[in-house]
């Protein structure tokens, strides 16, 4: 049943509607929980023909996961790449990745949760561009720290809380008419985070 | 394989066995990637011996998620009921749901993760259960709003960052020996919740 080589290219429109599929379920059923067949299914081929297009349902998770990798990488690089002060930045990367996070919740969901299905090599792969995005974003808020723009004995945990609060956008945002935008929820969480919950005098 | 029904009731540690070994199965492989002959090899018993246990898998997970559920309401009931104010109570119930996750992250990552493989009306039964907790959870927001402890224009969004940023502690916190306790790691989230990372003047 599983094609050898991919005799001809699939059109990128073909293949982003696979991922999309397969992002779908995965998110939806887990990705032991999904077959080749529901994917061929959800994109109106046979599990056959599929085959014709991806080499198993490995690689799908695979594309998957580095695809959403890539678009935290892309949204943070100009920002990290700009000359603006430490606390804009870090305000700036925040909401970048709550928009990557917000704006494709399936993909997200695969990228959070799904990812430890990956083979072991895919999964190494996959742990060193999740650390090396990590490590960025601890910069961002190191820089910060020492700017004294903003207070944490502890960047570690301050990175922890950040990350937690941005990443567990996949669970309960869904885009809606007159809701929040991806960046909308971006900004809110960025105000909650820097400004905190507690009412201050000076702010009645 | 399976019986129609269990003969003899099965002892209260094995059962608790059973719901661990599950547990670390769900959360590592996934529910659909865990079978039942996983889970008695875990526990040492055969595939078909284990039957005399459990009605089935899928018991197994409803089991572990409503103890989960169980835990949460547990947490945080003498704190609800107690005579303190507002926003002692809103940080205590922080501690609280966090100690809950963090003191096992296993069965934390099989509420908020694996609990969508329930059948539909056990899926009805949890959701509404979920639903009780965070609305709970979300009358503390809103006495804490009233008592003009915090500052939130919007009690919704501030409970979503504030559970986002407790849920989410499944996926990084691990017990080590001389790393922070459950309940330490609580107490970060919630002076980070409530102070905010900025630094004011007042402070430095």
């Amino acid at each position: 049943m599983k094609a050898s080589c991919v005799m001809t290219p699939t059109p990128a429109p073909l293949k982003d509607e696979i991922l999309r599929a397969s992002s779908a379920l995965f998110s939806e059923r887990g990705y032991h929980g999904t077959s080749v067949r529901d994917i061929a299914e959800r994109v109106g081929l046979q599990g056959g023909s599929l085959y014709a297009h991806i080499a198993g349902k490995e690689e799908l998770l695979f594309d998957i996961v580095n695809r959403a990798a890539d678009q935290f990488f892309a949204a943070i690089k100009p920002i990290v790449a700009s000359e603006r002060d430490a606390m804009q930045k870090l305000r700036q990367a925040i909401i970048a990745h709550v928009e990557v996070v917000a704006g494709d919740v399936e993909a997200a969901a695969v990228y959070t949760v799904e990812w430890r299905h990956l083979s072991a090599d895919q999964k190494k792969a996959v742990t060193a561009r999740r650390d090396e995005y990590e490590k960025q974003f601890r910069k961002l808020i190191s820089d910060a720290i020492q700017e004294r723009y903003v207070t944490a004995t502890d960047p570690a945990g301050a990175t922890l809380f950040i990350l937690s609060s941005l990443n567990y956008v996949f669970t309960w945002y869904r885009p809606r008419p007159g809701g929040k935008s991806p960046a909308e929820v971006g900004k809110m969480l960025s105000d909650y985070i820097f400004e905190g919950l507690k009412r201050r005098a000076a702010v009645s």
